[in-house]
């Protein structure tokens, strides 16, 4: 099941492009879910006192990825104004979160795929916006 | 992306069956996503009066699988209490939301949609369930 | 702002005891934004390697306290079901929560407020269920 | 229970002017569950259909509100580029629900308190914003 699926049932035409659309909203889910078990995986480890600030970093961008993931799956009473600005705060806390895991990623595999996971959304997002 | 990659670099042995763990998280992901879709979807149809229901309950069911995926996602200080809480209340909730989608189905194929990915979400919640 | 000013506005009867709907929603904000904090203020701790059982309980509490909150402040469509799973759920959330802040309730103020604020939520919530 | 009372626990100083981040996390706290609660009323209407862009307006505040809520409640690792997108996106996202719950405040009552909430939410966030 992928965004794509849902959003071809909507009732009326969609004005944004829905393949960035799809991708962005499946990129948001990976990544809110990656950012929460890497949180979680982060808490595990034994040097967590060196890892809060990337436990805080990815809390952070769980929840922006999914308020920005709900905002995109609406389509009634589209608003590029509020569209806009989620994505843009969402690209911040994306590119927090991926910078933070990177420095981690070489000692914590969690940490590499979890900065992957931003940098995707980080670009899905941004080609999304780009569009707007 | 799945949740299984995640998993599988957590830090520490996890107590649960990992491949059922896995499918509950994607379960959940995927319906909470159809969920907040579908109840958008439902919005934007002429005879919304008539899905008001199928609204509420799919807000429900968005909000219930999102909170379940997280606490699922998190294996460190696991509390079998918690867990066997949080998968029956989704149960319930899926259910509810399967139940009131499918009698919107023939008419709108986002209710068939996220009839489908309720009960699979009902059911891959189900299994994890019967390993605790 | 309290939910019973939003309660109060709802366009038909509503078939629970609104004051302690209205209590529970109140208990339920309450207690996520404790949870919330009390997380990160673990994570601040210079002890956090002693806490991460602590955090991760916290942030359990707070994403089902909030999807408690959201699915008892809608009216339209009332499933008991629904309401009776999140309820209990939340309560044993609550409850796990509150034992463990309780252990550091001496040693950290923000443990111990957030115990309160469990506690108080966990009865809040026990009080609507037993109306149901 | 307010969020000054957790702020005042955390274990290092805050960054932040003390009394608007806690004036903007209540703020925020309060403008979700009215949001929350203004969009089920919308769908209690009999008038829904004339009501629908005020329900997703409405869903959106409060997915927002309650991310920025959780992003400011968390201090640790404290990154004022995330706050200040979060802060600028949720201000956007209140300003377009006020303003399309403004239009019916005269007939409904739940969407002329719920605007209310959410011009408080502008204010504080904004002021919050100013000393950043």
């Amino acid at each position: 099941m992928t965004a794509a699926e849902m959003l071809a049932t909507y009732p009326t035409p969609i004005e944004l492009d829905l393949t960035k659309l799809a991708a962005a909203i499946d990129a948001l889910t990976a990544c809110a879910q990656s950012c929460t078990a890497c949180a979680d995986a982060c808490l595990g480890e034994e040097m967590v006192a060196m890892l809060t600030t990337c436990v805080r970093t990815n809390l952070d961008c769980a929840d922006v990825c999914t308020a920005t993931a709900r905002v995109l799956s609406r389509r009634t009473g589209y608003d590029p104004e509020v569209t806009r600005g989620v994505l843009e705060a969402c690209i911040v806390t994306c590119r927090a979160c991926a910078a933070e895991c990177e420095q981690h990623a070489k000692m914590h595999e969690h940490c590499r795929i979890c900065a992957e996971a931003c940098r995707a959304c980080e670009k899905a997002c941004g080609e999304l916006l780009a569009t707007l």
